[in-house]
């Protein structure tokens, strides 16, 4: 029976947050065990914040949940894929789709943000 | 300018690996800044396997490599994601397309393997 692997990085999977229709990746946040539980009994994804130290629901705040569609584990279960609905339409607290909205391009990191909210409102609340 | 953070886990970001057409997630391993500089620079994608303790060229052994197309970061700068052709068809050591390959399926983990290589015919020359 497989079983996810959580030892290899101190309790701590990244777990890769993809768009069930357009394949887009969102986001890509750490779970721990117990968020991994959450995640797939509620149905509504949960990460470990590493920063807070606490547990937090996507959306909690910004209204902006996700609804759990898949999930997989790849070869060596120490990484998991959740494919969502984005309620909202944006993923990033910034305001943007996806949080990797930044490439490299021409030797540098080049910003394309196109918020579609303003986090001073939402998150100021 | 944006600088990768590479600090915030000891050196190391995850990778996730995508299919520059489909959108496909291939996989995920780690970098630390010296892999990231060789996957910009060859135009092939580098790693640090935390296993093993060395830089790996992914495809060095199985011919499998990846050419890099895109290379995006996050919000904050401390995960990317590199778009590839992934040449050979597999990426995954097992001789799967992707390594996520096992689905939650009925509160478990359902394992849909469909090679397109044998690994033991691949590694073992």
């Amino acid at each position: 029976m497989i079983k996810i692997d959580f030892e290899k990085m101190g309790g701590l999977i990244p777990a890769i947050i993809q768009d069930h229709e357009t394949n887009e990746i969102l986001m890509c946040a750490f779970l721990d065990e117990k968020a991994l539980n959450l995640t797939l009994e509620t149905g509504k994804t949960w990460f470990f914040s590493r920063r807070r130290n606490k547990y937090w629901m996507k959306g909690e705040q910004s209204g902006n949940t996700q609804d759990v569609l898949e999930v997989y584990t790849d070869c060596d279960a120490d990484t998991v894929v959740i494919k969502v609905k984005q309620n909202g339409g944006a993923a990033c607290h910034t305001g943007n789709r996806t949080c990797f909205y930044v490439k490299w391009e021409d030797n540098q990191w080049v910003e394309h943000s196109e918020p579609l909210f303003d986090p001073d409102e939402v998150y100021k609340k």
